[in-house]
């Protein structure tokens, strides 16, 4: 058995909180259905995908008492990328159903939803769950990025259920695999399989959201831990005053990450994605905004700064958008001609020759390192890889480029040196902050609630999470109603509508309101490290974002 | 006025405990002289340079009853890189000597040593103060990497001190600073200038450390940030079983971040770069050394680790130091020839032609990125800049290259994917650790004790730190006594001895006696972040390097 630190012992004490309605019934909290529903969108075409699951009432649950339930085997996945509070959530769904009935059983199934597919399981007991009660990461059971989707791959989950005598199964994941969920649990209905499927919504990214879902678990303490190397960082730059840091920080294409860090921070600047596409920004208007940042401290002899970027921000780019499309089949076309050529120089050479006009004014101001990015690194299926482009770097290089001409003839030399950081695994598999330990194991122990219930095709979740836990409302939302269809790889297909950030919601107005203050002065907010045991205001205070959008 | 977090806020109210000494008799207890002391080496040459300061006693603290002290002004300046802190020092210096006499006054010079040369400080007020308490960096007054060194330098020091009525200055940086600190006493002495010189030992390099300094502070904090990190990605290698991470650490050419981050978290390698001094160990051997880690991982389906490598190691592996000295050398004879060249891949060549063939053999197997560093980047003295090489890409490319060979004979594919890290300034401003907040008040405290006891040319020091602070031992040690002298640039000069990680120590033995183990399994050990507020086994515990020195 590995040591454990001081503070995962303290940790492993903490029992997290519930929502009251829960913490006074427990999973015996009776399930009170509301109105039908409808998707948000293309309701026609979801209903009928969906016959059987389509139109649900949402759930709250209201009082009831302890009954005897027969015993039920349970199974539960982990799907897609790391969150802070996954092995919470299994706690709370583990100590729900161990409460309805001491002789329930749950299995975790290994390595995501292939391991659900080929039989690959572990029966959790009291002594696995406690040593990973508080914990961050998903090592309990691990993670897998197959997806569940095919007809034949919901036949051998059901089949590998009928196996375990397993009625439920639990999937913790993003907008994608409960977007799977719900259509297994479509299927397993019309299977007349007798299993349940609830959802649970996980991701950092904080882009599975909407009126129902308040947040995705894992948001919370990713953004913390974020935000204090951020802050440690503006602490440095005001100190030292003589570096420009640019921070990439990740959050795939939405951009709720970096805006959650800079409400925290207060930087210089901070991009956002999703208002770069809506404005149609070139990567040139990017750069030059940004060198006039720059400069404006640079001649008040403010040598330093702060900028975050979106994960995401290249794909929002228009021009390179679609330079990065023609350069995909430009590079399929001539793939033995290029594959041939003997350096680096000779196939950035290559490229430029051949791309169309805009496109090459597009490709022929980058610095070096980004065209070999976007020409040398390709993945198996010979597209350039996006998410390794270092736009941290791309950004620092070209606002050099633009100091370097205007110091041709500025009076007085304009400094800019820079340091750039990409934040992404520091934060995905941290210790759940109070919020996130809490809210998982509200979501998990709610997921037991509805399996107790009888439901299928539901997700699990706490509302009004905003306030203190004991005005938390935990309740069940029919998947279903967050779908839409949407146009991908080719064809149109039913998916939970993806949430990036609204240009007119409260986050990004505040953002607005201060930006120019921020990029101006020094205004840094030191957030520091996530705290577990002091003053609460200090240790369970939920995101800007989530306070600010439920004021 | 910034807007102030909810941590900066209730950390604001924390009061740093002083060891007894100091909390019971205050800055009045009495400087009790032990014996007279030597230098650490060349005694004869140390104690000709310093005639005035070599050989005064150590100083221990004993009771001493609230006096009368003449109203006196002192200055402090912050010298060199941050560590979290240096406010603290300065706030326990100025309570010291406010309680010494309420009208005494501090001044802090602005930016570091240059600061006390062209005379730019502010007089610290209460309210100043106040708002640093506890917190990470040098904002307060900044700090710069002027060196004091030269008479003139001094005289104007002197200038500046006697313009304000200043009689006494504490000099808060690093083995150089306080070097300069030493050469400034026995100057200000010989003048008769009747003005004090205390230094104080910072830095998170840990390499300012002796029989008398047990550490210098930020290195107990910033190697927390790090090691919350650093777990924070272990878990995460853990979870997605699919990535190698390899972190760099600060910490100049000393490997003590890289060895204590190893003891707090385990890794499966963690480079010693004294350890690869000793053993004359090439960048061949290093890469070959990890590369059997991967690989038996690997074979056993463990497709992930984390390595630690420290900030200096390129510059201890033999042949790569003279390949630098050859490249510099190389560069500097033909520059016009070389800067003539087209690109990037022509100046490789150029220097591959040239140098001599163990260099060249040395040069070769680099990958491209690290060559185009070695040659590309450079500083104004044409020198290689050996700070921004990456080799922690270089390591995971050189493994990547290993494999590949190996699996053109494998039977079943090896695996590795590799992810690079590189922390640093997301450390060293961060707030201090109640170890530090503790430590570097109480180093504060004390220089304002040894101002008062009219001593000059001393380091303050808190001794028996490892205990509880009930334990610690104020005092003062003569900064002649760390010295030695060293051939520096060309010439002999007196430097307090930098101290490496000792390859006979503890702390590096327990490395030894583990990792092997750390090697072959998955004996993470997740710090998780700074607390302040918890148990005292969370929050209060030293590091292990200095628990385990003073075991």
């Amino acid at each position: 058995m590995p040591e454990i630190s001081p503070l995962q012992k303290a940790r492993a004490a903490y029992q997290p909180r519930l929502p009251k309605i829960l913490a006074e019934n427990g999973p015996f909290a009776q399930a009170q259905l509301g109105e039908p529903t409808h998707s948000v969108a293309d309701q026609e075409a979801i209903q009928k995908l969906f016959p059987d699951t389509y139109g649900l009432p949402a759930i709250d649950f209201v009082p009831g008492s302890p009954r005897e339930t027969a015993p039920i085997r349970a199974g539960v996945i982990l799907s897609g990328g790391q969150a802070p509070g996954g092995h919470n959530v299994i706690a709370g769904l583990y100590d729900g159903l161990k409460k309805l009935n001491a002789q329930n059983q749950l299995f975790g199934f290994l390595g995501g939803p292939s391991g659900l597919i080929d039989d690959k399981s572990m029966l959790l007991t009291d002594e696995i769950i406690d040593s990973y009660r508080n914990t961050g990461g998903f090592d309990m059971i691990c993670s897998g990025r197959t997806k569940l989707e095919t007809e034949e791959q919901f036949q051998k989950v059901m089949e590998t259920c009928q196996r375990h005598g397993i009625t439920a199964i639990v999937i913790i994941g993003g907008d994608d695999s409960n977007t799977n969920a719900c259509t297994l649990a479509q299927y397993l209905v019309a299977q007349k399989a007798g299993i349940q499927v609830i959802g649970c919504p996980k991701t950092i990214d904080g882009d599975l959201k909407n009126k129902w879902i308040e947040v995705s678990f894992g948001f919370d303490t990713a953004t913390k831990v974020y935000s204090e190397l951020i802050g440690n960082i503006m602490r440095d730059a005001n100190s030292a005053r003589k570096y420009w840091h640019f921070i990439k920080l990740m959050g795939r294409s939405a951009s709720h990450i970096a805006l959650e860090c800079a409400l925290q921070t207060h930087p210089q600047a901070c991009i956002v994605s999703e208002e770069v596409a809506a404005k149609k920004l070139s990567l040139k208007q990017i750069v030059d905004q940004l060198t006039d940042i720059v400069v404006d401290r640079a001649r008040r002899s403010l040598n330093f700064g702060v900028v975050l970027i979106p994960e995401g921000l290249i794909e929002f780019i228009p021009e390179i958008q679609t330079l990065i499309a023609e350069l995909n089949d430009l590079l399929a076309k001539n793939q033995a001609a290029f594959d041939a050529l003997p350096d680096l120089e000779a196939k950035v050479a290559f490229v430029e020759e051949r791309l169309t006009p805009a496109h090459k004014e597009a490709f022929q101001p980058l610095p070096a390192a980004i065209k070999a990015q976007l020409v040398g690194d390709r993945d198996p299926h010979g597209n350039v890889q996006v998410s390794k482009i270092e736009t941290e770097k791309m950004l620092a290089e070209m606002i050099d480029a633009n100091i370097r001409v205007l110091n041709a003839t500025e009076p007085k030399k304009l400094k800019f040196s820079s340091q750039c950081h990409f934040f992404g695994y520091e934060g995905r598999c941290a210790a759940p902050s109070n919020f996130d330990a809490n809210y998982c194991y509200s979501l998990g122990y709610t997921a037991s609630a509805l399996i107790a219930a009888g439901k299928t095709g539901y997700m699990a979740s706490c509302r009004n999470i905003s306030k203190p836990i004991d005005q938390w409302v935990a309740g069940g939302i029919p998947l279903t109603m967050m779908m839409n269809m949407e146009h991908r790889h080719g064809k149109d297909v039913p998916v939970i509508k993806k949430a990036l950030v609204d240009l007119e919601g409260k986050p990004f107005q505040t953002l607005v309101e201060n930006r120019e203050a921020w990029a101006k002065g020094v205004d840094f907010r030191y957030p520091g490290p996530i705290q577990y045991f002091g003053p609460a205001e200090v240790c369970d205070l939920p995101t800007q974002t989530l306070a600010l959008e439920h004021l």
